[in-house]
């Protein structure tokens, strides 16, 4: 069961009031996503030059078109589709699949809240923890974003994550402080060097179209970023990550965020179609499900959006946890031979490797 | 695999020197014990008078004393032991059972570790975060330690966790700051409420004969430190909990210590026998590993003790992620129906019941 919430678009599209001049393009978005927008369609076309709007589109369209790219890969398994509302302002939509064929548990969550933050809580936010002036203490935010965690059964078809988000903070002078986040990665259980490199060079190429100079730079910052210090490995083979991006211009950002998102289908999906029938044995399975634990250790011990939504008052948590595998294992002191399929993938999540050049 | 390091005491006990005058009590310890002390069977004489020494004693009897009690009860299986060595200083013996008949996991591991903290290190390692004077910035300090987790294999039988701790730190002007912590507490699957009293019961019985303030006061504080705060739900139905003990005397917190460690087997034991053979459904399996999931959330999460050591040079991960279960499981939105047995569990862990009076 999912218990209260769940909400399906088909019934509120039904629903819907009809009176608008542009029935006809908001029919059209309405049909392709999950679920209506958190500010409303009208809302949106009403301040549809302003970048929130316009980043509001771009993240329920790659919600949209990464769940029916799953769906499409998983014909017996349904996303279920859940909108929440957070009562401090604003809310989001999560679509789950759980237990499919190929897919042991897929989430795409698409969240916009706004309301006022601390000045100490908006500093937290910004990973430079820039300073920013507040009008009684307070400052006017948005945050919005979409994240997804795709853990597939099948232990030759890799766990995949992606987030793009968008923030702006408005300071006592009417000033916007606003900046751009996200990134794609890859988390195999066992290393597939063509995959590998299929999925590194497809975001490179997403990047490239806008600066040679972001593909290593966000390469690197995955690396660093995805690190289970206790363990001394990365939590997969990487790909791009950012924090803080608020140059050369809002525009440049958003049409860079924009090929980030478009590239998450094409990066992934030839990957799950190609290995999903693959046979495994019971001990790759179960090398699956320890790295699955290292997945949990790294989400729960360092993720900063996960810690940040756990300390958040009114955060919802399932959407948060969502990115948790449906199973996972801890053995004592599980290493494995030397020079198996199992010791090589953990030599590149000790020692990243560049994948494309 | 168990790797390297392990060691088994009957292999020491044979190539260890003979020529100690008192070889008949020294013997008497090491078939006792999992493994030699830390310090030194030698070391742990001369100094016998000290508390440091009585409480290394201490904590080697208990780990042989619930190692002891939990192989009994799964006659297939068998503790691995495994001495490890702190480069900065000390050691310390993980004894652990995986995957047997009665038991999914369980580990007794006892720590003894030395040398020179700093004093940011020193403060945070205290719950009240004194301030402590330090020579040259440095302190001496000796921590040691008997922790455990244990996860049963049946529905029906609980998982159980204790700690007991001690410490020392030197200052400049050599006045030693010692303090004692530790807890014993239950997280079952399902509410056994005859079972929740003999465990409450028990422990109360140890408290008692020291102070009859000492229950009430760590019951609670128990039920306060357990508590996974996104989840708004403690880890299980508690137990005792105290840190930063350092009064009425030293001798008389040892005392109450010791009470406790060897109120372990009979709070736990009796309950692991009555349930180990209960016939479970898959549906009851999966509730526990739900639980197991809420966990692994509350330790990586917010356990001081792992978060600690996580962030600590030298630390032997393993041994601090030992209490991890061997399997959990997430599910997004999982809610039981309403009147259920898992409903009657979670009603207890939101809201923390008085077991005995």
């Amino acid at each position: 069961g999912l218990g209260l919430g769940l909400w399906r678009w088909q019934q509120a599209a039904m629903a819907a009031s009809q009176e608008d001049e542009d029935e006809g393009e908001e029919e059209a978005l309405r049909q392709r996503f999950m679920a209506p927008p958190v500010s409303g369609l009208r809302e949106l076309r009403r301040r549809r030059r302003e970048l929130r709007s316009r980043m509001e589109l771009l993240i329920m369209e790659t919600q949209a078109e990464v769940c029916r790219a799953l769906a499409a890969l998983d014909p017996g398994a349904a996303f279920a589709v859940d909108t929440w509302e957070r009562k401090e302002g604003g809310g989001g939509i999560s679509c789950v699949l759980q237990d499919g064929e190929v897919f042991e548990k897929a989430g795409v969550n698409v969240s916009v809240v706004f309301g006022l933050l601390s000045e100490e809580a908006a500093r937290q936010m910004r990973s430079r923890g820039k300073a920013l002036k507040a009008k009684d203490g307070k400052l006017p935010f948005c945050a919005m974003g979409v994240s997804s965690v795709i853990h597939p059964k099948n232990p030759h078809v890799p766990t995949m994550h992606f987030n793009y988000r968008y923030f702006e903070i408005e300071e006592a002078d009417g000033t916007k402080q606003w900046w751009f986040g996200g990134g794609t990665d890859l988390t195999p259980t066992y290393l597939n060097e063509e995959d590998a490199v299929h999925f590194h060079k497809t975001l490179k190429e997403a990047c490239d179209k806008h600066d040679l100079k972001l593909y290593p730079k966000y390469k690197k910052w995955c690396d660093d970023y995805f690190y289970i210090k206790h363990r001394g490995e990365r939590r997969g083979i990487g790909g791009i990550f950012f924090d803080d991006v608020d140059s050369p211009s809002k525009e440049e950002v958003f049409q860079f965020v924009k090929s980030c998102a478009k590239a998450v289908v094409p990066c992934y999906v030839p990957i799950v179609k190609k290995h999903c029938h693959d046979s495994f044995t019971p001990e790759e399975k179960l090398w699956q499900q320890l790295r699955r634990g290292r997945y949990v250790e790294f989400n729960l011990v360092y993720d900063r959006g996960t810690k940040f939504g756990l300390l958040t008052p009114g955060s919802r948590i399932e959407s948060i946890l969502m990115s948790l595998p449906l199973t996972a294992r801890w053995e004592y002191m599980h290493t494995p031979p030397e020079s198996s399929k199992e010791a090589e993938i953990l030599e590149v999540l000790r020692n990243p490797k560049d994948w494309v050049h």
